[in-house]
């Protein structure tokens, strides 16, 4: 079942994971709001009540969590105005931000499989009008589907010293 | 950008994603160091010494989480005995946790793109032994790499009532 640790790495005593971009990544979207204002831009939400209601958080915590999720550059902020009301601002994901659609759905796709009853979440996520499921899976470029068995981690040696 | 809303979900006002599985799923791997210690578990981790250390938590923090993702059915724990030692719990992933390898490769992926010096992150996650780096998108059955726009929500009707 684990990966296949190359070369320096196979010694887990040697090393340790600190610039794990696994840590880096959770210190960003690692709370549940922020993964669930996410979650509703992806399911076209961009106006600040609307977060905060439907994600069932306080306007001061969905204020909170959307600033913080602006300057990591995950939202940016749009003005736009009603008639009759002063401007507010809406809130888009960057391309940062639409970036991590696979990690939102990889993490729907595992909670409907293990925690709904049945292994039926509340919603399905097709491709176009197919009624076809989306799968999110570890792939070979060419869209072979790979287990942690067949994974290997090495060192990144493009990476800047 | 967004996904599409079918039928009834396109009115957003009408519904709200109350048991939506992107939360319950944070609700149970949501923090840091849960998931840190299945990205270790992935990478041959099974003592909790090890967990500990690998993933630069304190012991009571290592035991309280570990604790947790057993209960959660993510780890189960395993005895083992060194010679002249007393027993002690190894913990594996479930299938279950296994099932967790999208989601923590996406993260990873993400992380490396947009947290990492010049996109490059500490470690390459590669197939086998060709060096090309693993890919983890939202696909059609067959393989075919999707983005947000090509999705649709629907309303899952299998769902038990």
């Amino acid at each position: 079942m684990p990966m296949r640790l190359e070369g320096p790495l196979a010694d887990r005593s040697g090393w340790q994971a600190d610039a794990c971009s696994v840590g880096k990544a959770m210190d960003v979207v690692g709370t549940r709001s922020a993964m669930l204002l996410i979650r509703e831009a992806f399911y076209g939400t961009t106006r600040f009540d609307d977060f905060a209601r439907r994600v069932g958080i306080t306007d001061a915590i969905a204020a909170a969590r959307l600033k913080e999720l602006v300057s990591a550059g995950i939202f940016s902020k749009r003005p736009y105005r009603e008639p009759g009301q002063r401007t507010r601002n809406e809130y888009v994901l960057t391309p940062m931000g639409q970036d991590l659609l696979p990690a939102v759905l990889a993490l729907m796709q595992w909670g409907d499989r293990y925690l709904q009853e049945n292994g039926e979440g509340p919603l399905d996520v097709v491709y176009g009008s197919s009624g076809e499921r989306v799968e999110v899976t570890a792939r070979t470029h060419d869209g072979t589907a790979l287990d942690a068995d067949s994974l290997h981690v090495r060192v990144n040696h493009r990476r800047p010293r």
